[in-house]
């Protein structure tokens, strides 16, 4: 779960089914994502996200933050994190990227981030997005 | 399992932990690597490559491709494939990529692909590279 901020001070965030490692010195990572999509605008303007590492815990949030747009951030499952950016509350771990590449490939745009701070929360198993539901990984 | 083909015609293969999707028209996809890494002399120079889809039944021939590099293409696990690229038997599912940017950051390199071509094997649950193992999502 990626977040971020508009312009205007309010919060966006979508499911980064492509989130991968790019390098451990520096700690860098990247994400995919359509530039139609609605947090784009966010994202092209920004300096920074944070990433969310989601547990099994977190499957409802999850459901809530890749459901319909207006009603991601109704509630109390955020707080504002470094940077005034939307932080989850819970997670197993989060990260604050700052955004080193933006690279457009077609109508898409392969972002690249350097991880600047960020903590862990209690463990779980890894919540899995496979075959557009939530799972988890088998021992 | 990415491979590809040296200038020298011998057959490289890394296990691509970061292969991510970044658009489904045209279908392209990214994957990330080290520009240390012993494959990528070979992804700087191939236009094309062999991405493959594993299944569960192909955990042994997995554990090979990301085993001793003189060892990986010993043996009848695979065949010469489109574009004279080593194509690994019985995946799930293998696609060509025609490589569309290399975008490199700090000492690793992104790269994106356009998939030109490619098939599916027999079904099979998807096998998992997690916390440096393989394993399977869990229904």
């Amino acid at each position: 779960m990626v977040t971020a901020t508009q312009l205007d001070g309010s919060p966006v965030g979508f499911t980064a089914t492509s989130l991968a490692s790019l390098a451990a010195v520096p700690p860098l990572a990247t994400f995919n994502m359509a530039r139609i999509a609605s947090a784009w605008p966010a994202i092209e303007q920004t300096d920074r996200v944070i990433i969310h590492l989601l547990g099994v815990r977190n499957r409802e949030v999850a459901e809530k933050l890749s459901g319909p747009h207006a009603e991601r951030f109704v509630g109390d499952h955020w707080t504002l994190g470094p940077h005034g950016l939307p932080l989850v509350n819970d997670v197993t771990a989060w990260m604050v990227g700052r955004i080193v590449e933006r690279v457009a490939v077609a109508s898409n745009a392969i972002i690249a981030v350097e991880i600047e701070q960020g903590a862990l929360g209690e463990p779980d198993d890894a919540l899995i997005y496979h075959e557009r539901r939530y799972t988890r990984p088998e021992p």
